[in-house]
């Protein structure tokens, strides 16, 4: 029969993470994917997992990346365990530069004791050698590092399955019907009942807050990464400077992102995006000009208003929740995320404090920024 | 402003055409795309053009697709002109295999003056000379042909742009409403208001059956192809046995095809599906087996109860058109559809048989079959 | 039997070409090709037909290339033909762009009666609505054109097949020895008679100079391309300025190249190549900068001293022959080139002139210039 | 100038790994490889470390299969270090079937006490409940394991890179001369004179045997491999029966192989090859059926009369090395063959009955067989 516990709306790492969760909880649990497991902003993302890669605030959308973060060590030997697949976890560091003086100034301000650290010129090109002789410093992120996005997602997938989810892909939700306390489920495979709803389809999800009588509070940002595959370089740590990244991945390719185009829905590399992150890029790193292109890519990442995703219940129906608008930090978010729904779901009450802080609230201040 | 005289759910194949018959003609259209435009079965397809090769009787379907596909060689000269797309037709006929003496009595019979032709085991032979010798001999379908499906798909969409037509894609169309004369379309980019709306959005053309209150009249069949690329073996003609269709594409590549699954969402070629495919082909055209394997894909066809389109318009809900359920001919009956639907949006009545004759009323007679 | 009337050292279109008019003249051909056929230069050319894109003098090299354009229209016919592969050939004329007064005014000087045709800018903005209006206006080479080079190379080696010819993949040729009035081809498959030898192999074919007492002629000159896949852009011809093109395929696809680097033999596209190949095609046409790009790619060209090929039999090694040094004319060249190839081998003396002109006597004053 | 302490002819894996060797031990070495690093049987290896998976004697070569293979785990930290890939080293053993009672027996007599142990059927259902229910038992081979092949030829050219090595790509040697004491080597590239010249291109390698005098040993051995990405299923451990292999990758996808071809040079994967495959992994593992293919792939193996690679130096020729003929091991043997070869080189005499085992004298006994 079709009926489920949970119905998630949403196949990314988001979906796959929390299907993940409940299945393990016991829950009978259900994702339902437009198209396939994984593929728009999951597998184009570079896997980065940037606590402080670009917060500078010690705020409590902070505290949520590190706690996230933190819980990649125990769930990635707990992925290989259920799954097989390995995803690729790395915490190296990384290093975010700085070319002027001022920009050195700062980054030196935000030096502490446990996680940031100010190097030097010479110490950053002692460690990086291939990095711009132009820079004046950088600051090493001590523990941030990267993992495999797709791999995380797919790990995710198939502990779900084992755990006994039902996953669906080709199968668009098209609708949401209150149905007695459940919900009705109407997709192009057939009529779910769904004892709760988690809507965690990117930016896909805004029709769904919109459906059930809110504001859709996201838009897409488009954004184009290449990958690179050096036969010289030696990159170490991921390497970054405004919003270029330079991610060295465990099989030797490197991924460069991103670009950044506020409401733009298309989904192909263009040759102007391609272009501007490739010249972007040799003044980080020079000697990257010379190193083989593989690919260039693009997706579209949910971004809300203040850059923060949602968590949070439906103030009105009972039993919907929303998991969404992570922007660029899907893949460093999904584990707290998907910890999150679950409390929210069994009502165990572990993390109110970013239900509060997450919450659609929001929605009404937003216009006056924050 | 987001109004359109015609709003049209799904950039197929079919989605396609009709957008470029319905902006050439004048009226102001939008496409609306889930995914990618022609990303899904109209990617997957042979491209056979074969009004015959599955056309025993001499009914109203055979009239259609015999017609559609006359009209294949002006579509393509206008549509290289508007695109600069050569949809690379070709129209040597076909060979439709019989192995066995009762076979071969059952295709002499359908042999007829202009189309039909019977050949010895010989003639076949000495024209495809890599054909088994274990044929009985072969039916010649004269003016059968082929062309590249992605790119008929491709060239139609970009001439619909020339005209003046909106193509969106990533953008998935959650529900249609009546909005006065008009209807809203609510997408994940926005609500547009279209004037009428037309369902061609292949097997996930079921929802908005069912959200207009019919019954959703198909089921997916899923198909894997296989490609090919022959060192050796020149195969002028589309050849085939039972459903299994050896296509030689312009390029040199050959196409292999296809597997058939009722009810089965996947849309990934699986192991069994392909080497079901190979081991077929190789009985059909033994040296195939020591050419290169190119790849191999699926994808999702959609079926009707009678396996028969639809062309029709809403009998409640004025301007609301569907034209879907293609199944296995959706490259073939692009053209004629294109026209049929534009032929219903401006009343000029050129094709009213096919509009009786594919009406919406046999969902009504469907449970009986035919 | 491993003895044969002809071997030829690489199976690049070239090679294939040769290997095409020999066995079809009734010679047992074999070609030796050390990696795949096609796999290098060929299938990396943008497969234009440029007689007179780079040539503005009216030398007998210039007549060349006219004659070896000339030859594709019924090339395209017999190969289609023999092989079953479509060439794609395409002879609608290209646009070389002047951007300034004094560009416009060289170009408007080689105008003539059949060939070439001085466009305004706005003629030129008529027929081609993309390109930059920046320009002053373009030469029309009415008659140049383009096919698909990978395409006419696995034709000709499909049709040589069918004439006999046997061509042995992964077959690098070692050596060459003199044996009595024939020669040992010395390959990783075995050693091999040969009446004749054909040296073309490209880039590769330097060390058969120097084994032979030449002195090896050629470099490579490293090229990378580029290919977008428009949504919008309708391009008719192509069109280029300096030493970018834009080559717009049948298939919808558009070939952008080529960067031009000396010496270098690396085959990997790379970040600085396609990232200028990318901002000078943007200058041409900005519009492309919003194309989704599709792939990128290199290959080396063999360069000689003057820019022109070698057609000659060893001035000491009767039997000797060297077909090779079509630097960026490999495909334009090829079916002249192999004509000429089989009139030097059948002593058929039809095109003396060209054998005169293309000697390895230039080897001598090649330091000179010319 | 191009002088060279060492000149190494191949840069697959044996290659790149002796580069790696020698350039640590602080010679200046050369790697001259005719296409791409890595590119023909290196990428193309599942990667098993199978010491034990097709030796069932107990002498000299399962002795270095079995060295060779426990030298792994450090040097995947030494690369990872050196180079920044992972080469993903799994060593969690593979199960051999037994399908019928005698199988079974057999198996069971070759369990020992360390390495190799019996697991009766429903022990190794319940590891790997997907294999067939048809199964005896299966011996388990505790430390087996696997790389991914390709990564450590990357890494190890990177590490040698580093070290000071030069990695000459598109660069085929075709002569192998005298010069006093040291060799010119004869490249596309120019000539370079080498103090030492190790022979290590796999198949092609013959070329070198015959040149300098010596009987070719070496056929190749077509195979095709096959990669899926499952959805459901999670395989922990390599399983094989006869000589198809299923081996899960850290990636999430598995890749069996191979089928054997002897004497074929063709190095696409057929129809005929891969249908094999495919048949045959269904009996081993009945649900892959239903698993998604990836992509399927060929390559050539070196293989001596007695399947046992060369290591020696030539009789005659002073400073000319041999590491080639590694069959279907080159993955497992390339660490030792690198300290092999670096042995032999500096006269270390470490390895002197690896030397004394895998000569060239064999050459003489080969066809009597062992």
């Amino acid at each position: 029969m079709n009926v489920f516990d949970v119905g998630i709306i949403g196949g990314g790492v988001i979906g796959q993470g929390i299907a993940y969760e409940l299945s393990k909880a016991g829950l009978k649990t259900a994702v339902f994917e437009s198209g396939e497991i994984g593929g728009k902003a999951t597998s184009a993302a570079a896997g980065m997992l940037g606590a402080h890669s670009e917060n500078e605030k010690r705020d409590i959308f902070f505290e949520l990346c590190l706690e996230s973060r933190n819980l990649y060590p125990s769930l990635a030997k707990e992925l290989l365990e259920q799954s097989g697949v390995d995803i690729e976890l790395v915490q190296e560091g990384m290093y975010r530069l700085a070319f002027t003086e001022e920009e050195g100034r700062f980054l030196q301000s935000l030096a502490d004791e446990d996680e940031l650290e100010w190097h030097s010129r010479e110490n950053v090109l002692a460690n990086e050698p291939h990095v711009s002789e132009d820079i004046a410093g950088a600051l090493w992120l001590k523990h941030d590092g990267q993992v495999k996005g797709s791999s995380v997602c797919h790990a995710y997938a198939k502990g779900a399955r084992k755990y006994g989810a039902s996953i669906f892909e080709q199968c668009p939700v098209f609708d949401v019907i209150k149905e007695g306390k459940a919900y009705k489920l109407v997709t192009s495979q057939g009529v779910f009942i769904c004892g709760k709803v988690v809507v965690s389809s990117g930016v896909w999800s805004g029709f769904f807050f919109e459906k059930l009588g809110l504001r859709n509070p996201m838009k897409p940002v488009k954004g184009e990464c290449l990958a690179i595959k050096p036969k010289k370089l030696v990159i170490n740590k991921t390497v970054f400077y405004e919003h270029c990244y330079i991610v060295p991945k465990k099989d030797g390719t490197v991924i460069i992102g991103a670009t950044s185009y506020e409401n733009d829905w298309d989904t192909h590399p263009t040759v102007k995006g391609v272009s501007e992150l490739m010249i972007k890029v040799q003044k980080i790193m020079p000697e990257i000009g010379s190193e083989p292109v593989v690919s260039a890519w693009s997706s579209l990442r949910p971004q809300t208003a203040d850059g923060w995703p949602y968590f949070a219940e439906h103030p009105e129906h009972e039993g919907i929740f929303f998991a969404t608008g992570h922007y660029r930090n899907g893949i460093l978010l999904a584990p707290i995320t998907s910890l999150i729904v679950k409390d929210m779901i069994l009502k165990t009450n572990q993390y109110e404090r970013y239900v509060h802080s997450f919450s659609l609230n929001r929605l009404l201040s937003d216009a006056k920024g924050r």
